[in-house]
This record gives C-alpha cells, sequence and structure tokens, in this order.
C-alpha cells in the first residue's frame, strides 16, 4: 500500500456563514487548502464530506458542484457521509483513494450550514440520525441523550456540574486564540458554575447538561490535500504522515447497549487506529476530542486509553489538559468553543493535527514539539467513531 | 494493490416497495449478499450508496442503521453520495477499501425509496443535483434536460423517434424475463410509436421526449460482497473480478459546455476503466449502461466506443444490443424497464454484470459467454459518470 501525508491544509471560520452558499463555503476551504499545497490543480480525486444537504439545503450533487466551482473537472468526485463523523470518513476515504492506487493527489473538503435553518430545525436535523422508528419520533434529541449520558456518568463517577464546567473553561480559553473558531470568548468558572448565576447565564438545556457544556450549531468547512508520501516533494511544505486511520460502529440505538456509558465504538476504532500506526496511548502528544457534549471529552479520553475510567477528570483539574499541560486535549477550542458544522467537524479536528504537528498553531495554544496528534471522531452517538492518528512531518 | 472480486449479489424487486422501511429494503438485498456468498457475518466494512435519504425519508446515519440491523457490529461503515451515480461510487470506494488494505471483507449495499413521495416530489428531489442558481430556481428538471438533450440528437443525427422507441421495446422485453424488473410489460412498436395512438398510450413528457423513453420512479436496493482475491476460496462461489473503475466530472451544468453532446465524462471516466483493465470497447461482451431516457443508450454506447457517433440506432435496428446479439446492451430491462431507485440504480447494473458473467441470467435474456461486462452509471446531467468492468469468474 502506498504511504500517504497532508500537504495542505485549509478552513474557513466557524459561525454564522449564512449569508454564503455552502458550496462556496466549501471552495473558500478547498482553496485555501490548496494555496497552502502551493498548487492550483492537479487533483485526481475530490471528497466531499458532509451530513446534510439535502435536509438543511434541499441539495444533493453537491460533489460535482465543488468540482465545476475549482474548475477541477475531470477530476472522480465523491460525496461521503457519516453523521458527525463525514469529515473524518471523508478523509479515510481519501487515504484509501491513494493507498489502493486509484489517485495520487486528493482534495478532502468537508462542510455544513446548519445556521439558514431555525434552531429548532438545525436540531430536528440532528436528531435525524437516531433510530427512524424506535428514537426519532418520540422527540429524543442529540441534547437529550448527552443530558441522559451526563447523569449516568455523573451518578457513577460522582462527578460535580462544577468540575464539568472547568473543560468549557478550558475550551473557551483555547477557542479565544483559535482565528478559527465561532465562540471566541472566555469565560470564568465563576460565571458559568456559580449556583446563583448558573440558572441565567447557563440555563438547563437536558438536566444536568447546561448551555455551556454544548457546542453551538456552526457553519464551516475545513480541507486537507493529500498525496502518496512518494510524490510530496513537488508540494510546497513537509507532509504530515497518515500514521493510522480505525473506524468502528456500534448500535444504532443507545438503549440497545448494555452499559450506555461504555462506549465500545470509540474504544475499538482507537485500538484499530493505534494498531496500525504502531503506537499506544502513550504516544500521543495531543488529541482533538469530540466535545459536542463536554463530558464526551473526558469518556473519549478515557475509552482511548489516557486515563482509567472515572479519573480524566482529575487531569483537567490538575491542568494536564491544557496546551502547556502533560496531555493536551482540544487545543483548538474542541467542538464546544470552535464550533461544530456537524459534518465539517472531523476534518477540522484532523486540520488542527496539521496546525499543530507543524507548529504553526498560534501562540498560547501550540503544543510544545509534538509527535502525534489523535483526532476522535464521534458519530451518532458513539454508533459510528472514526480515529485518526497523524504524525510529526519528515 | 490487492485484487478484488465480487462473491456475494442480492437484490430486491423493484418497483413500489413503500410500505417497508428504506433500511429494511436495504437490509433485504444485504441479507440475500450474504446468502449468495455463503456468509452471516464477517464483514469488515459496510458502505451504503444512497442519494436521497435526507430529502426523501428525512433520515441520516442510515449507514450505521444498516450495520446495525444486520448486527455487523463493529463493522466500519459510511455512507457514499454521487446523484444518480451512487451506486458505482459506493461499489468504487468498498473496491478502495480492499485494494488498499483497510478491509478484507466489504458489503456494498445502495439503495433508494422514491414512492413515499408524490411523483412531483420525487421529480423536485432529482432535480437538487442540478446548479443551485442557475438552473433549480428556473425549474429545470431531469426529463427537461432529457428533452433538451434528445432534441438536439435529433437534430444532429436525424433520430426519429419511432427508432427511439425501438429501444424501449428491446428493454421492455429484456425487463419482462427479469424477475426483479419493476416494469414487466413487454410492449409493441406500433403500440408506442403509432403516430395515431401515442399521444395517448405514449404522450410527450418534455417534448419531444415521451414517457415509454424516460424511466419509473422506482423504489429498490441492490447489494454485494467484495473480498480480496486472495480471500476468496472462503465463500461459496467463484469470484467475480473487479477489471476496472474509472470515474470522472464535467461542468456542473450542461449550458457551460461547448457541445452539449459531447459526454466528456462518459467518455473519459469509460477511458479510465478500460485502462486499468487492459482492455478496449472490442474485448466488452455486453453493457449495461445508464438509460434513464432512453437517448442516453445510444450516446453512452457511443461515447464508450462500441459505435461511431450518430450510428448506435443502426445496431439497434438490426437487433445487435439484444440478449442474443453480437453486443448486448441493458439485458437487464435497464433503467428504462427495471427501474431506477437513483442510488442503488449504478449497484443494480453492477448486480446485472455478475449475475450474467456468472451465467446465472434467465433464460431468453442470458449473454453467451461473456468475457467481460461493463456498467456505465451516469449522475447529473453528465457531470459525474463512473464506469465499472467486471471479468468472467476464474
Amino acid at each position: 500500500m502506498k504511504k500517504v501525508g497532508v500537504v495542505g491544509i485549509g478552513h474557513t471560520k466557524f459561525g454564522n456563514l449564512s449569508d454564503y452558499e455552502l458550496v462556496d463555503i466549501m471552495a473558500y476551504a478547498s482553496l485555501n487548502a490548496m494555496e497552502d499545497a502551493g498548487i492550483a490543480g492537479g487533483i485526481d480525486q475530490v471528497v466531499v464530506g458532509n451530513m446534510g444537504a439535502g435536509i438543511l439545503n434541499h441539495q444533493t450533487g453537491i460533489e460535482s458542484a465543488l468540482v465545476s466551482t475549482l474548475n477541477l473537472e475531470p477530476a472522480s468526485a465523491e460525496l461521503v457521509s457519516n453523521g458527525p463523523a463525514s469529515g473524518s470518513s471523508a478523509f479515510k476515504v481519501g487515504y484509501m483513494a491513494i493507498a489502493s492506487g486509484m489517485a495520487d493527489v486528493v482534495l478532502v473538503t468537508a462542510g455544513e450550514q446548519m445556521r439558514r435553518v431555525t434552531g429548532w430545525e438545525a436540531t430536528d436535523f440532528v436528531a435525524t440520525l437516531s433510530h427512524p422508528q424506535a428514537e426519532y419520533p418520540y422527540g429524543l434529541t442529540l441534547a437529550a441523550f448527552g443530558g441522559i449520558f451526563l447523569r449516568a456518568y455523573m451518578e457513577r463517577y460522582g462527578l460535580t456540574e462544577r468540575q464539568l464546567s472547568m473543560i468549557a473553561v478550558k475550551d473557551h480559553e483555547n477557542a479565544a486564540k483559535n482565528p478559527f473558531a465561532h465562540v471566541q470568548l472566555p469565560v470564568t468558572l465563576e460565571a458559568i458554575a456559580d449556583t446563583r448565576d448558573a440558572p441565567v447565564i447557563n440555563p438547563y438545556v437536558a438536566e444536568p447538561l447546561r448551555m455551556y457544556h454544548i457546542c453551538p450549531v456552526s457553519d464551516g468547512a475545513a480541507s486537507v490535500v493529500l498525496c502518496s508520501l512518494d510524490a510530496a516533494q513537488r508540494f510546497k511544505k513537509k507532509p504530515v504522515p497518515v500514521a493510522g486511520i480505525g473506524s468502528a460502529t456500534d448500535t444504532h440505538c443507545l438503549h440497545s447497549r448494555k452499559d450506555p456509558l461504555d462506549l465500545k465504538a470509540v474504544r475499538l476504532s482507537a485500538e484499530r487506529a493505534y494498531k496500525m500506526a504502531g503506537v499506544g496511548p502513550g504516544d500521543i502528544s495531543f488529541a482533538e476530542l469530540h466535545d459536542a457534549f463536554i463530558i464526551l471529552e473526558l469518556c473519549l479520553a478515557e475509552e482511548v486509553g489516557f486515563f482509567k475510567k472515572g479519573e480524566a477528570i482529575k487531569a483537567v483539574e490538575a491542568g494536564e489538559t491544557r496546551p502547556e499541560g502533560r496531555l493536551p486535549i482540544n487545543p483548538s477550542g474542541g467542538l464546544k468553543a470552535k464550533g461544530h458544522p456537524v459534518g465539517a467537524s472531523g476534518l477540522s479536528q484532523i486540520h488542527e493535527l496539521v496546525k499543530q504537528l507543524r507548529g504553526e498553531a498560534e501562540e498560547g495554544r501550540q503544543v510544545k514539539n509534538p509527535k502525534y496528534g489523535m483526532a476522535v471522531n464521534f458519530g451518532g452517538f458513539g454508533n459510528n467513531v472514526v480515529t485518526t492518528i497523524l504524525a510529526q512531518p519528515r
């Protein structure tokens, strides 16, 4: 199999981009990535990651639309979807295109536009990934899943609301230094966790889950250029090697799992990625973990083997997961504060891995000399998870 | 790269399956394919092909839903979309998963459910693949594209309506022998092309395109099991080798093409598939060509090199494209009569290639000792085309 590396990255600001067309948002990130790679064409294959253009934009065929907008015909083009893990799945397909010999240079671009519809419509849209008979018709939203999950975790491990809010404080601090972040507003623990003010500033969305424990609804796109490592010298920057990719599914319905706190697909996707990369949890320098609900930052960090079950919060309290800490988590601000345009988030995580591994992150959030970066992209409510490990450029 | 073969195929009847759930339709075809391969599990990767579950079914995440319905966790799962070429694109991604070493056994299942919505909604849905600013808002439907295209072809090459209708007669005859076909009703040339009765029996949809020149709106699914040729001996049947896959894009808008009759992406996707397979048009024993509008059967046959431009109709008139002819085209009945559940059609074409290459097609439509079968799956209005060549099992 051919070895694969990332030679270009692009990103739009995350936030409200409802003035623009979805394809134009994707084109912006794509041109950014191509410029970073030092190319204006020569792409064999375009892979678009997207979850909801059908429902949110009443559009299909955006893979062809993007190729045409970028004048990349006759490049092959496919769209890859996997709920909120669409971005990583698109990256995986881009990887496979090169590793299989079907393409030499691949552009992977993932985007989502969620702010042209109302908040309720966006919530309903995300809920369409739940079971169409057993979950969706009963009004279960993803925030409801998050609330159920958080309550179970709190009861089992004794996590407090105040401890949980510390993750939000860290994420907001990182996002404030990330020019692409949707929410660039630092918050204090006092403001969001104080028992007197919290009901007003940080109300419950799905008790015990509060507003500052949840990602915003965002528009945005990220993009990468991939190539075979053999051919990497023709690009402007050193390639960031793809070390490992692993993905795994779990039951579609949360209620089918014996222990809802046991995120098997997370664990297995990470094991597969570690195996392919030939590394273990101790080799990872920093990670981007899918914290659409910040409780997931803890659970994912535990499932992938960084900490024992129930103990990740100690590392947060000790500052170990801050950019200058022992194991920085979500130096980008995470989905929590950087934003979560669902189909784009996985590729945005990978964008951040590349930026950090190249040493190009902004001051105050650059991880010191990272060797391996890991992204865990959580699809469904843990029913389809993709883990990606990238290595330091060489 | 690992060599890849098809070791199992499954198919639902095409037609009105609106009583069933989309995922259950896909599960039916999948179980069929697994049974044909002689396996009940052991799938590493599931690839779902679908164009419109978001718009038509208000569902996302059907890749995870299918895995769970089939109890295939923790298999990896992705959804691949590419308009009406989604089925072939999903097959291509399944191929890449094995060829790249990311998976050993892959289930590719493609399905679409278009009959739960009204005819107008189905027409609108398909039109969402057109340009969102330059085409869609002006009411251009795919049938309108077909009408414009047919008129241009008739004017340039002198094709008559009566000649065109001969293709429908052949397709309906083949479909009548195909148990999976949506329309199993043979028609005579007199009934649909007679100038006195045609206005009633075969009215114009988009002049000069008449009803019998267009595919029906169908529900259905097709499925295949792929594996590395090295590991093929553990399956029940001999593998059908994947010889070549090629795909290419053309401008998103039809009006951006200098000559709208020049289907560059068809030509190029075929050239790429021929190159990978190491064969040429003369080596192909039979073909499934994407005849959503039957004029496309002629144009595609010409673009891939079977006939000179404007001359394919002579072969139809001489009976050469019938199952017993020199170069059978659409022995399945084609999209025209077998039906066209958009996201499923490409994989259904591949299903037919396997069936024919194994010698398992029904009497009266089995091609005699075919060496290579070719499927051309036409996405958008020719803006994203995938060609697949399979070889005789060995």
